[in-house]
């Protein structure tokens, strides 16, 4: 018997991925579809790219419309989360694509966000280490945000296999969806378009405590990190510059060494043959992060170049992958290594 | 037993796009990849995005090298598939989605393309009148070129039912990958991006006659085209609009209503509802073509606007769709209606 | 003494472009700068561009303010112009970049905009065929709408000299800041990047009665027209295809001739070599308007096809050109047909 | 008398930028215009932008087209500018616009280009202290890299100000015209759009040396600098993403005030308001770089993010701001701190 899932926030960018994932998901019912201002129009005027739901009305996100299916994703602003998943059984797989639940640190959170702590859920990202075994039968999980995906995946083997020193320094570009469908100035086309510009400069950028908390779990000690997050004039992307402290001693063979076993086996962590780059072109769409690494010698630097799809495996992927490892479906049912290019 | 399918030209942007829809077909199996000047390269060199064959070599495009299998698609410039395909046996399925088989005039091709006519193929347009029942166990078929597809499903219908007059003028804009990976410099990233302008005006197009030669079989006459095509700032993606004068007496109803049964049934070709427009974002990646309507009472025309992905539906995808009407599989195997967007 | 300038609507694209080209008018002293909404912010915020205004405040747009300037540039919302330009006295030099007194019937007005017809200004296209005259002195003038200036540049000619028949179709695309800096959802940057989409299609644009007006007016009969307005990714400039039918015997170089005729002297009306086609970067910042003709002699169509940037020649470069011949300056006087590409 | 200018190179992006500026340059008479393969063609064919010009035949790059002139510039491919300044006289100024006389160090250059040093010469970048009262007079100049440019604006003075440790580490997206015309793969618009990815990292990247050089020379000690570029999907424009290590007690205020300091009376080095961030957007066009610094605490790092137009200060702007120095002009003449934007 299928799946049957709903969508809570169905209207806006993340969840209209979680359905166009799910749309070519084989195991799974696609049922109810909620909003909040958009509640009561058709998805089709939304999400035009979803024709077979283009009829779908959308409901408003209700604990009486959620009820009855086994997987709900949250797609909603910070802070709705709790609220919504603590009217759901406990036997409902409730997969929040928000912020909500993904740090551990009650402290952090309230530095970071405002508001008090709602709790700590499974992480959704099976290539960290232990990860996937936690993600197994949970039916709570907090996806990653789009950028800790990317860098995580960067730095977090060389911080684990001791080739760094404790701090990291990141430069991140991204596409504009990243920022939502929300309605402002800086997002509109006519800004972005031809233009590439900071935003959350100096640590203030609330992805920064999720990326010291796992940078610092792969460490074993604190890592401190400098994370600039760029716009890009692209729709769709991230490309993350990661860069630390090479540790005395380190080697280009060992750091690519490390890179090859931390992605050894994985379906979507990809470390790209010597010689090339990643880019955002080539994994858009798709579940893959695109890697590789450098050693520089005269800066005295590691570097880690990772590639995203930010919508894609930075949230409604990840959230998919997350999805199969919790109900033991097979891990890539639905997703695809492949992007669409050029 | 999987249908085994060799590609010629994968190096190129056509190819590639074969190849990520094959990638998703459940029921074939990738054998040989083909390049000319590329020969000899792994595929991950050339096409980033497709992951899983990143380390197939490409062979040289030979009799050889493509004997063996039951599906050869070519991928190749313009009047190198008839030599190719000569010497693969009948029982092959060869899907040409190069321009060489499209025109069944001889001095229409000569015109255009300036060497002998190498004759004419089962058009891959499954929507048009009758050419879905031509395409069933098809051994060789012409896959159309990315405009007519576009025109040819926007325009086809009106023509037939006699809502307009035998003229149609169109303006189609595509995304840069419509010229391929050629290296031109009007192809530039620094030339392209933030800029829109014309090429093949004046009717020289070579995509002119196939247009011609839909559009007069839907109307039962010779239809007069006037088709400007544009490079517009995008890497995929197709918007024609197309006009033509209106028959006294037409109405928007029954301009609807035609092309409300044309689209009947279709799984990609797609009529969207009143009030909503086609753009390329929507069908980005996937094989469907979204349609909508007009009537300009004042100016005396139908308009008919229609947004495809130049290299999915435009090419890869309805030659796919072809392969599979051909076979006798499913014709949406491998196949989806969703774009990908934002 | 240098002639004091006030903008009004001075936090928008279109007064933002016209305060740039003044930044760089050595006639001219920049007095006022009002706004609505953003009335007490600096322009610094809303204008990163134009540095050497970054401290100026924002005032509201009442007569007070705008009282004691030579000239008054009104870039405001359609309809709000005649109520302030009353206000003003008969000596100050009124230059209204919105729709308000471009259209000479007021049934036309009233159909497309729904509000009593404030009236009809001298209208600032000095290349049409008496423009430059009724300017001259004036002291109230309509500058045109940015489609209508290409599309009546690139059609006019060959009406006025009975190349054509009197009707035309239209298909133009533009960058998104022909749709203002309101924060409407299909003017984001994630749904415009990369898309390509119609709008106000069959015919209900408002643009299309001063192209009819326009296009009438050379002809010296009713001309009918089908505009198509598109939104092409990119943050500037106009691409017109226009196409009408072409009369009996008309050859291609009678067509050519009739446009150098129609240049001949312009300072940004240019006519390229044959063939160069016209493409929106090379306009880009600059008040050229760059043509092509071409005759189909199949499609039995002349198509003339025109590239503005739309906030310079098609909006602030035109109202500044027309300031200019107002005033009796130099008419090229702060203006560039240099583009900047790439 | 107007200085008689020539532009060697002038087909390509940074002649034709050099041109641009030269255009609206009242002080100078355009003369040679030369190219390589170009050789013969019309300027119009390969810069459109430039209307003006566009009759103009591009000659060979030989010295006797180029003797004559009081300014040749020269915008060639490295290592071509010793042979060419060489045979001009010394009273000639002489602008190179690429990398031969940047660097101070033969080891240096012989590391990164390959080939023997061919000198050093006053580097173009007034800004840095010192370097104003150097170009004065001066009759050969190297106008300094596009990345440098931003980098050691943004970096030096920090470095100078002892703020920061001896270290940097740099991120910087550029736009596509910083790779230059030549048609290569990585470039085409199909490739680019859409897309961000690295290039030259682990410190391989020509520019180093050169920000290494500058960074130093602030510094008064050996600099180690981490730089990676990457390449946008945009035409034009730099956003450099610098930061360095904070020393003990350095704060915010400190940090502000020196660059306050630094940018004082300067006509195109602007540091921003507090609040507010560079974008390559409000520098497109414009000879002006846009600064903005914070110091992250958690960090212990200093940022500054810095964007220019590559191509204008970044190449050409700079080049026309030193000649105007060497000259004896006033430094702004030519130059604009307005961008084009949106």
């Amino acid at each position: 018997m299928a799946t049957r899932v709903a969508v809570a926030g169905a209207s806006g960018y993340a969840g209209g991925e979680v359905l166009r994932l799910l749309l070519g998901h084989p195991g799974v019912e696609i049922g109810a579809l909620t909003a909040n201002s958009s509640a009561g129009r058709r998805l089709g005027e939304l999400q035009p790219h979803l024709l077979p739901l283009a009829d779908r009305v959308l409901e408003p996100t209700t604990t009486e419309v959620l009820t009855g299916h086994d997987v709900v994703f949250l797609a909603l602003p910070h802070g709705q989360s709790a609220a919504v998943a603590e009217e759901l059984g406990e036997e409902v797989l409730v997969i929040d694509c928000g912020a909500d639940f993904r740090l551990r640190e009650a402290a952090a959170w309230e530095r970071f966000y405002g508001t008090p702590h709602a709790g700590t859920w499974p992480y959704g990202l099976p290539e960290l280490p232990g990860a996937r075994d936690a993600l197994r039968g949970a039916r709570r999980i907090a996806v990653p945000g789009c950028y800790p995906t990317a860098v995580s995946l960067a730095l977090a083997p060389a911080h684990a296999a001791g080739l760094v020193e404790p701090e990291a320094v990141i430069v991140a570009a991204s596409g504009t969806s990243g920022g939502g469908k929300a309605l402002k100035p800086h997002l509109l086309g006519s800004e972005v378009m031809g233009s590439m510009s900071p935003y959350g400069v100096g640590g203030v950028h609330r992805h920064t405590p999720e990326i010291v908390q796992n940078l610092s779990a792969a460490a074993g000690e604190p890592v401190t990190v400098s994370f600039t997050p760029t716009l890009a004039p692209m729709p769709r992307g991230i490309l993350a510059t990661c860069t630390a402290k090479a540790r005395p001693g380190v080697t280009a063979d060992a750091l690519r060494e490390t890179y090859e076993k931390a992605t050894a086996g994985e379906p979507y962590y990809h470390l790209l043959p010597e010689g090339r780059w990643p880019s955002t072109a080539a994994v858009l769409g798709s579940n893959a992060v695109q890697l590789q690494t450098a050693l520089d010698e005269d800066a005295g630097r590691v570097l880690v170049i990772a590639a995203v799809d930010n919508l894609t495996k930075g949230t409604a992927g990840g959230a998919v992958q997350s999805m199969n490892i919790a109900l033991g479906l097979p891990e890539e049912t639905g997703l695809s290594a492949v992007g669409i290019a050029p």
